[in-house]
């Protein structure tokens, strides 16, 4: 195969899986990946990045595989002390992970930007790919539910996404602007992959920063989207839930419609290979494939099958 | 016994040992505990207060028997991780101690003053006890040795003591205001106590705020201070080694010199009763007592036997 720029939007954990197939398959120096930093939030003074630091540490072999995010093998004796002072510990910081944020904090707080910091980390891990924050600037994916309006992560972990959703906005999404690098990345790639990544949650908040949503509309290169839902289910995540509460249908239509003024091909599961016409008539193609990924070989296969798909839409 | 209002005046783990016996003798309620700031430091954005800690730490009964410092049953992944990150990790902080850190560093950020940052973090782990720090303005203890002027974490833990002093001087401590409530509980106190600590690393450091020493010598109440140096030899630390390379004799009689202008007992260890009437001839009571505290009952001991000397110095 000859080399290619890659470009991917990305959130958490389903993005992370898709992403580690896709270094696996092409050289880590030539994927820049836009991750999400709406559901960023600050916990006793520190700078927590948890969609940026769940694709760094999977793709640097380090993830937790059994939950996903956090790091393998970490102890959670810092949090218990934390308790001991009487603060909040919903959100499970593991020992190691908080290093990341110690050292993160202390960047950003000796004037660093986000996207310096994130490289730094990176680096530091010896991962070659690029992560992007999309925006330097302060981002927050915002919760409006039947209890209040909540953060992300507040109604994520600590309410566990049980209250009603009644609307989403990004808090500082008119004012955010694109981290350096983010719109060239897009406007020179060779491909544009949003990843199988909730769209209202985690690819919205995204897709919000001045000039993204432009810079995809505006590139002639294929944009492909892998479903996130499969068989009107989230792989993971409260994606399903969301949709209905805000009145879209549970379905991978509804991820395609999101995305059509920007999309050229469309990734749908051989579960919902009912769904092909419909998403065909939003004028996508749609290319079907196994996207469930329960194992790295299948992390692997459907990156492939993905990048093959799109440099070869007539084939699918 | 009457219920006395008891001030020390403390450095790290010699003074913790003596303080632990003491808060088993008398009230908690009743003991002020004015410690040394002078070894604080940044790491990594955080602000670490040793020699509070292992005070606060011990008498909590929850630091690390062993070591003398830190938390007992304490990991250190976050460690490991910073050092990942490719950090300097010579200061040892264990997981458990990192919440203290992690804690004050956004109690202090959030404007908190150190003085209610430490009176929070004791009260949180259930301490009746007061320990003020000496002062909230920034204080250090710095090292001028052969290799360099050094902090005082970097003199003690990562060059390990080795470099030859030359002279030791207090940063700030012209401009250090004493905190709200020190000079007040040594005006007040009914005894006096000067810990077994480094005189020159952590006492000193204490008498160099504005006021502090005047403070003592206005004192007409007993001020007491108890030999950190028995035979010849501190009971852990640099103590003598920096003593010597300062010109100063490796001796308990040096250690009641730096006290003479305010003290009035001093608690001499039993294997130096050589160095009686020498002590004698400043102008000090001199108690002999075996100042060794090598158990929980030793600390307990060595407490009563310096409550009993001072309020009844005419039986040693």
């Amino acid at each position: 195969m000859e080399r290619l720029k890659i470009t991917a939007l990305a959130g958490g954990v389903g993005a992370a899986k898709f992403l580690r197939g896709l270094i696996k398959t092409v050289p880590q120096e030539d994927v820049t990946i836009i991750g999400n930093v709406g559901d960023d939030l600050e916990l006793y003074g520190l700078h927590i990045c948890p969609d940026l630091d769940t694709v760094m540490y999977s793709l640097a072999g380090m993830v937790c595989r059994k939950r996903g995010w956090g790091l393998e093998d970490d102890t959670f004796n810092c949090l218990s002390m934390l308790s001991r002072y009487g603060l909040e510990t919903w959100f499970k910081l593991g020992d190691k992970d908080l290093a990341t944020h110690v050292y993160r904090t202390y960047l950003l707080k000796s004037g660093l930007r986000l996207s310096r910091v994130t490289s730094e980390l990176c680096r530091r891990l010896g991962l070659r790919v690029k992560i992007l924050p999309v925006t330097d600037n302060r981002l927050r994916t915002m919760i409006v539910t039947e209890e209040g309006t909540l953060s992300f992560q507040e109604y994520f972990v600590k309410k566990m996404c049980e209250p009603k959703v009644l609307e989403v906005f990004f808090d500082g999404a008119d004012e955010a602007e694109p981290a350096p690098g983010v719109l060239e990345s897009i406007m020179n790639a060779d491909v544009i992959i949003i990843c199988p990544s909730n769209p209202i949650l985690s690819i919205q908040p995204i897709l919000a920063v001045k000039g993204v949503r432009e810079a995809l509309q505006r590139s002639d290169k294929p944009v492909v989207a892998i479903t996130p839902i499969i068989a009107g289910k989230a792989v993971k995540g409260p994606t399903v839930k969301i949709m209905r509460e805000l009145g879209y249908a549970a379905s991978a239509l509804t991820v395609a419609e999101f995305y059509r003024d920007f999309l050229e091909i469309f990734v749908l599961d051989i579960r919902d290979r009912g769904l092909k016409s419909v998403i065909e008539s939003l004028g996508l193609k749609v290319s079907l494939h196994d996207t469930l990924m329960r194992t790295p070989e299948d992390e692997i296969r459907l990156a492939k099958e993905v990048l093959n798909a799109t440099l070869n839409p007539s084939n699918p």
